[in-house]
């Protein structure tokens, strides 16, 4: 299987971590997801992103970017914005985002 | 129920991004993540925390900081060192730990 982790340069760049609390049913959640991942891959300063969801529709993504500009471009995106729409009014109880310059990362264990 | 979501100041502040992917089985991990959540809270400078974990394993948790001391001294706490060796051993195939801070937030969505 694809590694759900993301495969990063070294330091700095930045992550914009998105928690989310889902509302009942797909309602065209999952396919839009789905696209906005490989819309997403194609947008310049794109490095990467990490996604979980649990039973209780709680999620967590963070995607990480080169520089603030990529993601001012990406929340741009037309597409993008629709699905931000649809995220505002339908798919989407609660989120909060937070745009964070990562200083520093380590992986593990160390073998 | 009590929110998944942390409530935070406003920026700026330290974030600990921790993905990590479950070995199987619990093997303890459930009751030392609790005693975990519940020691972090009693860190100086330690401001809330967001978790979520996928049905296939993976996933990230968001610990939040007032600044990289406090950081420094939650990861040198005895007992969260007990945990973190555990962590290498036995309880993660791999993890990332990305340490960034927070310039900007916001939440919704707009009602």
């Amino acid at each position: 299987m694809t590694s759900a982790f993301a495969r990063l340069p070294d330091p700095p760049y930045y992550a914009v971590i998105f928690s989310s609390q889902r509302t009942p049913g797909d309602q065209g959640y999952g396919a839009t997801a789905e696209r906005m991942v490989e819309l997403a891959q194609q947008q310049p300063g794109f490095l990467g992103m990490e996604s979980t969801r649990g039973a209780d529709g709680f999620g967590i993504t963070v995607a990480y970017f080169r520089d603030e500009a990529s993601i001012a471009a990406w929340k741009a995106n037309a597409e993008h914005r629709q699905a931000q729409r649809m995220g505002h009014t339908t798919w989407y109880e609660h989120f909060e985002l937070r745009v964070a310059r990562v200083e520093r990362a380590y992986g593990g264990p160390p073998r």
